[in-house]
């Protein structure tokens, strides 16, 4: 049997920041935690939306040609496909993600910040 | 483009209980909220997965052939598909919810708690 998490817990406990970490599994969905702070990478899921729900803190999500969206604790946002963004986090931020199983956390861009599979699979 | 949300003032928002609200839309899942008091009624969902997060106050899900999940603000838990299972709350509860476009909320069981799409997709 699936046992109860709390994603804030887990999130907290994270030594790396940006380095998204998965707490559940969904279907054909992750959900996964991030500790977030300073500017992440510009990158789009061309096939995929992604739910980002602040646990603590705030977020901005920055928005190719549109308004950037500044999120706090207890708010969400989906980022639709195709959309190009970028995650910046002004002071440390817990995120909470969920995201399809195919998506790549930085989109088609793979830069020192990418993390595989394995690496979000790991325990703490 | 779309716009953030705060799953947790809509659902303290919501006049009825055990009335799911969609709020936002994810490739083929919607998230959803809902405020619950009281017992709802023992269903499964044969295919999908169902995602609770608790958003303020506390809920126990009982789980046929297995303990309960008690769980409280800031704790989630999935429910695997076929597996049948009851949301209890003593108090007054406010959850988010991620399922499967394809879910019924009461799954096969048709009762006068159940919600057509066209009523969770209503204005508040």
């Amino acid at each position: 049997m699936v046992s109860k998490i709390s994603p804030k817990d887990v999130a907290a406990a994270l030594a790396e920041r940006w380095s998204p970490r998965i707490v559940a599994e969904l279907d054909d969905s992750y959900v996964k935690v991030a500790k977030l702070h300073g500017s992440f990478v510009w990158h789009s899921h061309d096939d995929e939306d992604e739910l980002f729900y602040i646990l603590r803190g705030a977020l901005r999500i920055e928005v190719e040609n549109a308004e950037p969206v500044d999120l706090v604790e207890g708010e969400a946002y989906v980022v639709p496909k195709g959309v190009r963004h970028n995650p910046v986090a002004a002071e440390e931020c817990l995120v909470m993600l969920i995201e399809r199983k195919s998506t790549a956390h930085t989109g088609g861009v793979v830069t020192e910040m990418t993390r595989s599979l394995a690496d979000q699979q790991r325990p703490l």
